[in-house]
């Protein structure tokens, strides 16, 4: 199985309004509720391909609770005591207006505890995926002590997270790094993408670049695909590009065709009207239409 | 001990953002939770006062059952299917922008589930409260209901709700009844607040009328009582004055110190910053300065 590592959760809510009058009370239409958080996106996409994926990470209090209940791949969740954040939408059908709650702070103990679990999953996994922020009280080197566990296993690991988290975690050289474009300039200032992703000291970078596609860089070659134009909802896009990739290394297929795969899930992916979402047909439609061209 | 009865408990839970601009993501500086509904405003008070009391009505998922965890007084709710509602409301210093979420649909075999532990609770109790809005679900007679069933223990039940709920729980006659001003002049227009009070159906009516105080009328007398002025958050100042007429009745007292103590806990109520508290101290002052006269 692929293992998904969410260790900062959320619940994800959308509150339907007629319209949002700061100051006023409203009065709320519909309220949807969905688990949030990158990594949970890459489970439900693998869920939807069919691949066996096990959903972990820290859940806390009853939004962590709420999460664990709505998510339909398997999981197995450290408890924390502190609350999972609730990230809430009110939409007025025009625009969306955010509120992000801090989140919570993990104790040192949930920390150990959580990784002699995880220790205990990456014994049965093939791909590791680590997605997302750390959140409070887990130290910043979290993901690099988690793709060590996972190299002693014999267990390759995916990294897609930013700042400090994505460059301790490159510390311990994952198999595979999802940087996009703006995160790579800021790792390597100065440098093109091809040698910026080189430089990251990463097995292999796959670079996102939006509606622009994304490049697969390895030692000595790099390749890029671009996805037909298509207009939707680009929030989790790139997480189910995530789990193409785990697929593609979980089978060792080559770094070409995984990159053509994770670009069609993509873009199939904007086509769907959630994140964590992709519709099959979408996906095998775009995977026909994406090219992939080597530098 | 005093029953509460909140069938349409609530999650209250105020955001802190720096400024709310409609259309933008906002990080949230801290989440305060407080369980919600004005029977748990009753409920609290009456603890504070050090009065045997128990919470009773629905709770349903992660919001009803973090209700119950953040109770201080003892409860017992009955589990619903559906989840409780949750009010948000984003709070920038200035002012506060509500979000109220629908609430749940209550099925008939919860409703019937709940009426059989309410005649088991009612048995131990000296006086019954009915608080606020019927969830989805629940029949519009659900008061009259409620109050027979006491009435059949020998328990006498106040009543403080307003519409549809209100009318049709008059029609059982409570023996207190707590509409405000404006909702007792739409159950009777025309008529003048004593007049009006007397034709409402319940044995007792305290009228409240926000800072100009409180009236209690019976069939053959009447009573004015005004706090002093004060300014603060008048949310839940009421529901202290239900809190007072409850444990008056519990005791049997005279409806005129009745009716001092319901006034003097509404005002102290309002000097607290959140609904459902008050200080005793300021309490025992606000009460030396508060004055009865019959009409």
């Amino acid at each position: 199985m692929i293992l998904t590592v969410t260790l900062n959760v959320a619940l994800d809510v959308t509150y339907a309004v007629d319209a949002l009058v700061p100051g006023e009370a409203h009065r709320v239409r519909s309220v949807t509720e969905r688990p949030g958080g990158k990594g949970l996106n890459v489970a439900r996409v693998l869920g939807i391909l069919g691949e066996p994926v096990v959903a972990t990470g820290f859940a806390g209090g009853a939004a962590g609770r709420r999460v664990q209940e709505l998510l339909t791949v398997p999981h197995a969740f450290a408890e924390i005591g502190a609350e999972s954040r609730r990230t809430v939408v009110v939409s007025d059908g025009a625009s969306g207006t955010g509120f992000w709650e801090p989140g919570p702070v993990v104790t040192g103990a949930e920390w150990e505890g959580f990784v002699a679990r995880y220790t205990g999953l990456v014994s049965a996994a093939r791909v590791v995926v680590l997605s997302g922020s750390l959140p409070g009280g887990v130290p910043e080197d979290a993901y690099a002590t988690l793709i060590r566990i996972a190299e002693e296993h014999g267990v390759p690991s995916i990294l897609d997270s930013s700042r400090a988290a994505l460059v301790k975690g490159l510390a311990a050289g994952p198999a595979v790094a999802k940087p996009n474009a703006e995160e790579l300039a800021e790792l390597a200032p100065g440098l093109g993408v091809v040698e910026a992703a080189r430089a990251a000291g990463s097995g292999v970078v796959f670079a996102s670049r939006g509606a622009d596609g994304m490049l697969a860089v390895t030692g000595d070659r790099a390749w890029r695909a671009v996805p037909p134009s298509l207009s939707g909802n680009p929030t989790g896009a790139g997480d189910a590009g995530v789990a193409a990739i785990a697929r593609g290394l979980a089978y060792q297929e080559k770094w070409s065709l995984i990159l053509q795969d994770a670009v069609a899930l993509s873009a199939a992916a904007v086509l769907a009207p959630e994140a964590g979402a992709v519709a099959l047909p979408d996906y095998e439609r775009i995977r026909r239409a994406v090219t992939v061209e080597e530098l």
